[in-house]
């Protein structure tokens, strides 16, 4: 047996079915005309952002990460419950311009811009974060070309990293942002060239639960950001402090105790130095925001049993749930948080391993889950699946295609 | 410094570029409008299908798994060169039949086959390579209820796997196929219901190298077959003896000696027991045939140093090409064979990192590199990119979007 992830807080049981937004799973999955269907809780959302904000000092602006969760309802709704936006890619950048996002609260940060990305973010006024002194020339000549003045921040690679995190973006040799010591000549070259200047962008790591490594590396950012503004000598207009805020995926973790960032960053928002006393501060958030308030939704195919293991075989599968499958980043696959939907409140009576319908052992959902009896026709829930699900998975692999997807 | 894998063979340099079937990259490229674009070599195909027509018995057709590259011209080019095709699911079914394959030459595995999948196969004419004893009855009954008499094979599940087989679909509790000692009974109800009797399908694992184990595999897969057609009380119509011929991917790596295959096969084929005496063989391949005739090529955006590491930044990445990047179904990373396409014939002088566009540490082409000196503007290629690559990876991922694909 082994164990399954947590389930996040705010789903229920209504006759004994999951439960989304006060809506059955399967009229859900009628609703969205079938499965396999991600549902994302916009009630979810609004409660995540909105404890967020209470925790965090007034003056921090919340941004959100596009590439967490870029469909195209839920970016509507982002719209009207975050302060700006952060996009990796021209792709991204229409997506939030088709869901109404403003182009000036949008920052693009990516380390292969090409040109025709560039052109277009500078000509809608979305702030580039840039990669490499070469970034900065292409966008100020491009700027020059098409009589725009470009709005320019810099990303910096630190040579400090998020402790903890799953993903390190810092501390050593990087291929994102500009390392720390080169950043003031650049800053001066752009402000000398007449750009806008729109600041610094210091990204560490994500995906980090532990409360007191995020807010050692927040007032590592904001000494680094201090320190650079300084050498640059202009006060910094805006500072992007990143992410990092993780979720809790597995069995044993537990979620951030944002309460402890908040006061630790209200501390140092006290007794900022003068260069970062009129700095406009965000953080920007992905996964933290949207994740948990995500479920996949899949339905049994097949039971089966295999030499005496078995097997609920799903219509979904790692085509839409990559980093779930185990097969994203990891080393080691562990359980998401699973259960079987339409079973919600039944105990569990039987170990059964959930995969998907592709022809690889690598799609699986949970293996060796202690689960309630679930036969063909019962629909099986992934939770966890509200960021770096539908977006982040070979959708088309073996013919399969996109999910449905749904915001309720 | 880490090695590159080995690059297939049929590449060469004109005016020092990279070119595929006598044309260079840069010409493909334009003609394709743009990178990042994969390239499938038809001429490598057919060489490819013509050295193992010529290794193994006449007698053994060869069929194409399309899961490996679903391409429509590809798929064209497939009909005219192999015997049959064997499918993952209704979406690689629409694509079959698109290219114009017969239905008659199609055969369909899949653990979780929907049941508007399993009618659609049924009404043309597709083989099913059943996976359970629940999707048996379910089949007969959608031909009873269609009024057509369905083509079912039995997909076996066997107690031995593919040695050194990348990739393990057999030996022990697996959610594909039916546990060997089950088979008879279930071969017997499906002749008894009327059903056309396909026979067996046996697949133990894919990506092996060695020739000794593939053929020893072959050689259980034959004893099996003997054993269960005796058991089931009828000759045996056909038996899929699976695939698991490999391709070379990385340092180290030699190609599968197919002379040895063939030979051992051919032995066994001249004295095969009375059961299995009118039996049509056939193995299905999908990576050993595509694999190595494809190239994917991405373009450098931007050459960056930080703290002495070169990186070669590319408009491509990790949302075409999973695999390379070390995220679908490795542990550790080793490089794919990759070169710097716009300087094919150039020697090596430095050290460097080829990574994608997107804004994760993930996203890696090659590591630690000994390349030509390369800047933006040059074409990179990576190599063994025909299957596995354009359909199998997240291309969704940050609003990236799909590669062009091109046959030539």
């Amino acid at each position: 047996m082994k164990p399954l992830g947590p389930i996040p807080p705010g789903f229920e049981a209504i006759d004994g079915e999951l439960a989304v937004g006060g809506r059955k799973a399967s009229a859900l999955v009628a609703e969205a005309g079938g499965t396999p269907l991600f549902v994302y809780s916009g009630e979810l959302i609004r409660r995540r952002v909105a404890a967020l904000r209470r925790a965090m000092p007034e003056r921090l602006r919340i941004h959100y990460a596009v590439k967490a969760n870029p469909y195209l309802s839920l970016l509507e709704l982002m719209g009207e419950l975050v302060d700006g936006f952060d996009i990796a890619s021209g792709g991204e950048l229409g997506f939030a311009l088709a869901a109404g996002l403003p182009a000036g609260r949008i920052s693009f940060a990516g380390p292969g811009k090409r040109d025709e990305e560039l052109t277009r973010a500078i000509l809608e006024g979305v702030t580039l974060n840039l990669e490499s002194e070469a970034e900065a020339r292409r966008a100020l000549a491009i700027g020059e070309r098409e009589g725009v003045t470009p709005r320019l921040a810099i990303r910096v690679n630190p040579d400090f990293e998020l402790r903890g995190s799953g993903m390190k973006m810092g501390g050593g040799a990087k291929p994102f942002g500009i390392d720390a010591e080169r950043v003031p000549a650049l800053a001066r070259e752009i402000v000398a060239a007449g750009a806008e200047w729109r600041g610094l962008h210091i990204f560490t790591g994500s995906q980090a639960l532990d409360a007191a490594a995020i807010a050692e590396t927040q007032s590592n950012v904001l000494d680094l950001a201090a320190e650079l503004s300084r050498a640059i000598g202009h006060p910094l207009p805006h500072l992007n402090m990143g992410g990092g805020f993780g979720i809790p995926y597995f069995s044993g973790d537990r979620p951030v105790d944002i309460a402890t960032v908040g006061a630790a960053l209200a501390e140092r928002f006290e007794a900022l130095p003068d260069v970062l006393a009129g700095t406009e501060f965000a953080v920007e958030l992905g996964r933290y925001l949207v994740g948990e308030a995500g479920v996949y939704l899949t339905r049994i195919v097949d039971r089966k049993v295999s030499h005496g293991t078995t097997y609920l075989i799903t219509d979904g599968g790692l085509h839409h749930q990559l980093a779930a499958s185990g097969n994203f980043g990891t080393v080691v696959r562990r359980n998401y948080p699973a259960a079987i939907a339409s079973r919600f409140d039944a105990e569990p009576t039987e170990e059964a391993n959930i995969v998907g319908c592709l022809c690889t052992p690598l799609d699986r959902l949970a293996d060796q889950a202690m689960l309630p009896r679930a036969d063909a026709g019962d629909l099986v829930a992934v939770f966890c699946a509200g960021a770096y699900g539908a977006s982040a998975s070979p959708a088309a692999f073996l013919g399969q295609g996109p999910a449905r997807e749904i915001l309720v």
